[in-house]
């Protein structure tokens, strides 16, 4: 039979990814570490942002700007920033955005493969699946792999010979590991993402381009999230290097011998040319670049789009292409707002205006 | 047996993807909705560019640039805009590129899965199959999914579970839909596109980023195409959403809330960040970039590698990094080209230059 | 049971991709077609950039900026560019960096599927397979498909009907190869490659955007390589190609109908739309777009990010956006530079300064 075709305004019944699980307003108070404003018995059955949140769910208000949407929404309650007041039931919180996480993350419910291996999966005899292992249909799992404990590998994915992957972590599916991979503990690594594909190198020769084999690695630390179809190349040698908490956004671009720090932000579609640095902290904004062999410091945050033609020091906000610091980058675009009535003045008062161009 | 390599020139045989099938220049002038001029019993076996066009092929000339070489191709029959004369046989069309489509999809002949469901297939008890529904190898199809009528399915694709497709839709080889991804009728989603994983968002707790999860889904509607590794996050609450009739490209990444309204057009590489919305009928080139939370009014045009920064009413033409008006884009670039004389004549003159850089 | 997480530090154990074997130096200067300066009878167990090489193992440095590295590294010997002097044993090289590629290629050892159909892959009865080819786990190779000799095809993989694909090309984990695409012999394809997907082309009608249908194919070249998560547009009439010797780095998009010459480097994330000619020997940096049916000359080499909105000839560097000649883009950088302390003595001058942002 053919179901009928849904109208456009219905396709989206309950949350995608959340379950029915109900919490008293106490008790996600203690466990968002916020202040109850409100009855604790209140049962809260949902969480939904101020344009989407439905009767029974909490919604977040994490400045003002939001507090008018959610007092006019059918919201049982909200999360507060302290210092805001509402006529709902309430949670004041001193970080409304992580309690507004936790919160979201007591009603998730992801679809995991079952624990086990799954039939159609071709797991190499010497690999090592640690306890609580998941292994999805039609994953190839290459030899002398060795998957920690409760590690969530889902369908299709392929993990070359030697691989290691850390306790917890969730390949989603459509992974491939090339050999030699290293991952940290609870990683996320999103569908169609390749770790360890060939560093781009390549040598002149008798008027051909020579391949420079890639015989070095991946490491990957813990806590990585890893976007859909993005790229790390392994290292021509030694390793290139993700540090714990970072997070890389989809199809992001990590050349190879990179070495990227702890708790950076990386966004869509950025990409980093063989051999740069990345400090710990550091921001990149969507669609930024970084040419190769640079490095950016601690900390440091790149507006999208910009180009890293240079090393930039930690500590600071950079944005343009090239890429130089933020309030300098502000006063060229303040003067090329005015650039061309200058240009028309001058060519007015007889100035010269010919053209290099 | 290795048969030989062949030489460059002669790997292309038949069209790749077209049948040899004949139609009479009348039928096609009736099918195309074009006028006849010439004999209405010519049979034509093809469709082909000016470039690249054989004997007994009909092909294009959509303006008069394109004529002359028609006129030269071994073409037996010319697609022609009105006001144009051709010495061969003609039909004579007001939209000539849609009557050429028209032409080519009378020859298509698409590789598809045959009606039915693979035995290697993993399809969850709990899926609702159509009349018609094709599923290829190795797919894996997860708990309550629902395909509609004749929906295709090509090898290695993976759905997750509560995932809906609607009728006629094509998923061509290794497409991941994350669960409870809604794809409306008539769509083509390309191999390696990655539809509902997760949005990229964080919040600062404790020196580490924590993860907000991403509970919401993605709604895609009728006749959307996406292109091939593109990426559509799911919402963090709420829908990821995608109009009726709109292309997305190869590349593209959509992220977490972004509404995007009907028959617009993404192209290669377009990064869109959270929350973004894109009115009806906007066009953005490639590899432009729009940062998160802003709007863009319908029926506006984005130039290509533009970096969209705040919000841009509909109807106009806009470009640069950041996008501002195009006209206004077009006068700054010609100031810019006469800059570099002016900074010499000014030094030139003792003006100041110092150096800010 | 579940392994131990491994501190950072040691997660790295032997070269992921390489053997144990040993050259004598003397044998290594016969196969780098370098001079031997040192002991022939030295054993090399490796090879190691300045900053990962190990005891036993030979480095390089290409040039005096890397000498002081190699010098104090714990290398067992050093490729050394022509001129320079080592107090380690040494092989001079008049093109050391081709030697260092050669010299890893003796060690290294790449994860290969085993020559034969592996019992999961699901293989057409009308393919064709030369001697010696190798089909791992799950792939899906269609009718009429033809894969020469010793033809590598990882995990995954899916083949659409009628492909070709040359002599001792490897397809690694998860590529895509559409209906009728031709590949020429010695490619490496990476993880997630698509080739020959639809090119991007509709005609508005009817307020409606109407698809063209791509009949057409992708044809590439010997020695070709592409990168994970690369796309190649089949054609709408005729055949986009790549020249041979062309290498193709991750996240590329390549549209209809290109053109792309001979020994061209495509770096990572740069786009080109549909009908973009590309000549040999052309260099384009990471992120660099090119717009619609532009052409780019033999020998150019294209800057990071750059824009080309214009044909440009050949044997030239551009950058910026819109792409110029180099160094006429290096005169407006530095002119950009002075630009607000001009504007700003301007206005203490009097100079008007309106805005026309």
């Amino acid at each position: 039979m053919s179901p009928p075709s849904l109208p456009e305004g219905e396709r989206v019944g309950p949350r995608a990814a959340a379950t029915e699980r109900v919490y008293r307003l106490e008790e996600l108070a203690r466990l968002l570490q916020a202040q109850l404003a409100g009855p604790g018995e209140l049962e809260i059955r949902g969480v939904g942002g101020v344009d989407d949140v439905r009767e029974g769910e909490i919604t977040l208000a994490a400045s003002g700007k939001y507090l008018g949407k959610a007092e006019e929404s059918p919201a049982a309650a909200v999360i507060l920033a302290r210092g805001l007041n509402s006529r709902k039931p309430a949670l004041i919180s001193d970080n409304p955005k992580a309690a507004f996480g936790i919160a979201l993350g007591l009603f998730e419910d992801r679809e995991q493969p079952p624990e086990g291996v799954h039939p159609t999966a071709v797991v190499a005899k010497s690999a090592t699946l640690g306890q609580g292992v998941a292994v999805g249909p039609y994953c190839v799992i290459g030899e002398d792999v060795v998957l920690e404990g409760k590690v969530a590998v889902h369908a299709h994915c392929v993990i070359g010979r030697r691989c290691r992957v850390g306790a917890d972590t969730i390949l989603f599916p459509r992974v491939t590991l090339y050999e030699g991979a290293v991952i940290g503990a609870r990683c996320r690594i999103h569908s169609g993402a390749v770790i360890g594909a060939d560093g781009f190198g390549y040598a002149a020769a008798q008027g051909r381009l020579l391949r420079i084999p890639q015989v070095g690695s991946v490491v990957i630390g813990d806590e990585v999230e890893i976007g859909a179809n993005a790229c790390i190349d392994r290292a021509t040698t030694g390793a290139t290097r993700v540090g714990n908490g970072t997070k890389i956004d989809n199809l992001v671009q990590v050349g190879h011998n990179v070495t990227i720090g702890r708790n950076c932000i990386i966004c869509g579609q950025v990409g980093l040319a063989g051999s740069v640095t990345i400090g710990d902290g550091v921001t990149l904004a969507g669609q930024a670049g970084v040419a190769d062999h640079l490095s950016i410091g601690e900390g440091a945050t790149i507006g999208g789009g910009s180009g890293v033609m240079h090393d930039l020091p930690g500590g600071h906000a950079y944005s343009g292409l090239p890429a130089q610091p933020h309030r300098q980058h502000l006063r060229l675009l303040s003067a090329l707002r005015r650039l061309p009535d200058l240009m028309d003045e001058l060519r007015g008062r007889g100035g010269r205006n010919s053209n290099s161009g």
